[in-house]
């Protein structure tokens, strides 16, 4: 299970990358992807305004048509073919589609987030039936509320709940890749990677604010995955899909794992 | 296998009152659908002139992007997700998706249509696959070259190319649905519906220019699947789905057919 994020799908050379190196691992394997910069660029150019509140967009009517275009069609076909081509069957998915995602609309708080969907439950059978039939689920950041609705979804937490999912049928190993070489100590230094990152840890940096901002929600589903059976979780660049002795970060929950 | 197209996806009542009658169908079946009307507004939006040529847009890259934005993320999700809460398990595709419908980019003649794609061939096993496991495929008009590109291509063609590659495993019956009641003999008036149209009256009608235009790829689309085995082929008003009584046209290729 690999979760490839915007500056990735952004950059052709660096996706074209990504894809060759995913096309080539043997086995069962899923890719959830992002591509948030995209819809931005969108946004911009029909005139509407990208709201963003920790890090999460606020999506209103014409906001979600924009993200279902860019993520579910634009992007996910681009990355199908591609996969295609490189020997991969590969499906594209929205939540929608089969009925993969079943989500609730985030009720009304502090903030409004408008059609953002939270994750109610995964239709793990008709993952099971992908993957046993050799089909790659692509799966991107649209979910549906079961009643013709499309909601946006973040896609860190797809990833880590598909993997969540399919914990008690295969051992998932689940990836985090983007721009960095992993969770930093230090975001202004790219050699300050954490090796390993253990809740007892992860929440000493958050007390002292060293982790921060985004990559709290991430690392939030990066735990929720270990605690529902998840074998492994890594987070680290892109190029670590090719190479696994690059520098990265696996997050455990505790320091010395039993297996 | 039905066809829906452009007139009947832009409005919202129309749509649901379809998908609620396809949805009510029992058995195998796949719907397609255009979308050309939509992806026009898009384009319009984004500054870039649509342009056709015998009814048939020309294709420059951002023109791709806009198609498949609409065709595979907005229009294609947005009927799924109806679908999927009317109980139909539905799933959207491209051509790319699962390598379903591989084609190949028109080559430059007379007018060069950019990237349109003329089909090759289709993934017929993953199709009866689908259906096998009461998947209902929702196809949009993109397919692929099989080597990364995406290619625009004809709906109406998708949904005859699609119905003749299951002519040997099933009787198939294709349906064209549109904003007529059928194929009319004067095209002001809507009372004029040509009961059945075989290839001997298609032939005098296109002498005399009675059949003109856009119905002119239509109906070559329904005569080519006639003659790959498809079993019926009929053409009208999206009303006709969930009423077999109302008014359309047959197409046939003899006046009197064996069966």
């Amino acid at each position: 299970m690999m979760k490839i994020g915007g500056n990735v799908i952004d950059d052709a050379s660096a996706l074209t990358e990504v894809l060759t190196a995913f096309s080539k691992f043997e086995g069962a394997k899923i890719l959830v992807h992002g591509g948030g910069k995209e819809a931005s660029k969108l946004a911009e150019k029909l005139g509407l305004l990208p709201q963003m509140v920790d890090g999460r967009r606020i999506t209103d009517a014409p906001m979600l048509d924009v993200v279902v275009m860019t993520y579910a069609g634009l992007l996910n076909k681009k990355i199908v073919a591609k996969l295609n081509a490189f020997g991969t069957t590969a499906v594209g998915f929205s939540g929608a589609d089969g009925n993969l995602i079943l989500s609730k609309k985030r009720k009304i708080g502090v903030v409004d987030y408008g059609f953002a969907g939270d994750i109610v439950s995964v239709n793990h059978q008709l993952l099971v039936t992908l993957l046993n039939n050799n089909i790659t689920p692509v799966c991107c950041a649209i979910t549906h509320d079961g009643n013709g609705q499309l909601l946006n979804t973040n896609a860190d937490t797809i990833a880590s709940e598909l993997a969540s999912a399919l914990a008690d049928f295969y051992d998932v190993e689940l990836c985090y890749c983007f721009e960095k070489k992993g969770v930093l100590m230090n975001s202004e230094d790219e050699h300050s990677v954490i090796e390993i990152l253990t809740e007892e840890t992860y929440d000493d940096l958050l007390k002292t604010s060293t982790i921060h901002s985004g990559m709290i929600p991430k690392l939030d589903n990066c735990f929720a995955a270990l605690k529902k059976g998840v074998k492994t979780v890594t987070i680290g660049h892109h190029s670590l899909i090719g190479n696994k002795n690059s520098n990265h970060t696996k997050v455990q929950l505790q320091a010395y794992e039993n297996h």
